[in-house]
């Protein structure tokens, strides 16, 4: 199955995706209104998939997969290429970094780089999206609570990140996380490790590996990410970049506007969109 | 003005205080349910305090000022005494790391130890919740967004803080930010930079300094937020802590359950918790 948020006759909704087209469950009467609140409810989608207006997926808006997430938690240098090549030191614990939820956009929609900078840097990697809430989760139980897996693109304003050793100004400007375009669930997905991650820029590959080369895995990174806090139902982890970011090549790859970043991973769906100057 | 949110009979609610008395404003029919949207609603707080039940100050279960906000962003190492006994880089912005809602605990309400660590140090700090939303905030307009100031304790598992170079995991567990009394206008708590900020263990002082010791003074600190985000009605920033911390002391003062911890500013409140083991 993949749930999809999105814009129908200009109105927030979500639904699924079935064929070519995304059948409008949250415009049907008595349905939840946003897709997150639908995974708490754990609705009879069979019966509201029955009653939804069906839209062609070619036309649709999309939003942010989960547009109102409680958390966006984020890991910082989670492959061993790209912590090489950032020159960070080897850590025992996963590097932690949250974003708020109106960096987001989803599907097709530009991202945004600001007029404060000019280092707008892609970072391809697989979000996943808690099903089942859960505090002190253990390693052996965390992949019962996701609900499905989604593309992300952790765009960075790269001096901004490094005004300071925390790197929350540098992803968290408005419109720089690209989350979409869909999350499919764990079951049509399947084993994960030999699963490609790519990220083109204007169809060049600039990131390319296998979602086996984390160097923590998700059940760790959500046995320790529950240890300290509670994840709800909703909540999103996005669960780090491999190597080949724009900033660490010789001279420097930025995203400028006009140019298209696609994140695409196997068996998960290609996130596409283009670049644009934010206002 | 001082606001506050607290439970009534059992429901989350809030008010204004009156004397010795908390006036529900919350309960009156009509009336906006929650502290941040009633700063949105800009509602008729003198007719609606006429119809409020009054309900002394001293049996009040209170709640953090801002249980709900969109955001809350803090500071770290924005006092020199601080910043020097970290070790830490002197930098041109303000370092920022975030806090997820669920950490935060009310006046009176005990600050939880969790079972990972021992190494639980205060941060007495001074809070702002803005209360008239923007981005790209000039300083010199940025006071006339803050709707008020409370006291906070930005209780830190020190361990979990330095796992990495990003602080979040030691700042987000739950129960460990203290967020109280209540919100003072401005009109109220006047020119910040000679009032006193204390932090008090078991009655003994561990943290004092003055406001106008920050590294980056208010305006600063909402100029820079506001450039990556939109700030929102209810938004809580977090100021920073001046020197003195436990983990900084010979042998480390770390507290633990027992213990009682109290940030008091001048103008702004008394902010007073005692700390237990987490369950």
């Amino acid at each position: 199955m993949k749930y999809l948020s999105f814009f129908a006759s200009g109105l927030p909704t979500w639904g699924v995706v079935s064929g070519d087209y995304a059948l409008a469950i949250g415009l049907v009467d008595g349905a939840p209104s946003t897709l997150r609140q639908a995974m708490s409810d754990k609705s009879d989608l069979a019966s509201l998939g029955a009653l939804a207006p069906r839209l062609p997926l070619a036309d649709i808006e999309y939003l942010p997969v989960i547009p109102d997430p409680d958390k966006i938690i984020c890991v910082g240098l989670n492959y061993e290429e790209h912590r090489k090549e950032t020159g960070r030191a080897v850590v025992g614990h996963p590097t932690l970094f949250t974003r708020f939820a109106n960096v987001q956009v989803g599907q097709g929609r530009p991202l945004l780089r600001p007029k404060e900078s000019i280092e707008f840097d892609y970072e391809g990697e697989l979000a996943l999206v808690i099903g089942k809430g859960g505090r002190s989760i253990r390693k052996e139980d965390a992949l019962s609570h996701i609900a499905g897996y989604a593309c992300y693109n952790d765009g960075s304003i790269r001096d901004w990140q490094r005004h300071t050793s925390q790197f929350v100004p540098g992803k968290n400007f408005i419109g720089t996380g690209a989350f979409g375009p869909w999350l499919v669930t764990p079951d049509e997905v399947g084993p994960l490790d030999n699963l490609q991650i790519e990220t083109r820029l204007n169809g060049e590959t600039v990131q390319k590996s296998t979602l086996g080369h984390m160097i923590f895995d998700i059940p760790t990174i959500i046995a320790y990410c529950s240890t300290f806090t509670r994840l709800e139902v909703g909540d999103v982890i996005v669960t780090g970049t491999p190597g080949g970011v724009g900033m660490k090549r010789e001279p420097p790859l930025w995203m400028k506007a006009g140019d298209v970043v696609e994140v695409e991973i196997d068996r998960v769906g290609l996130l596409r969109n283009p670049v644009e100057d934010a206002a």
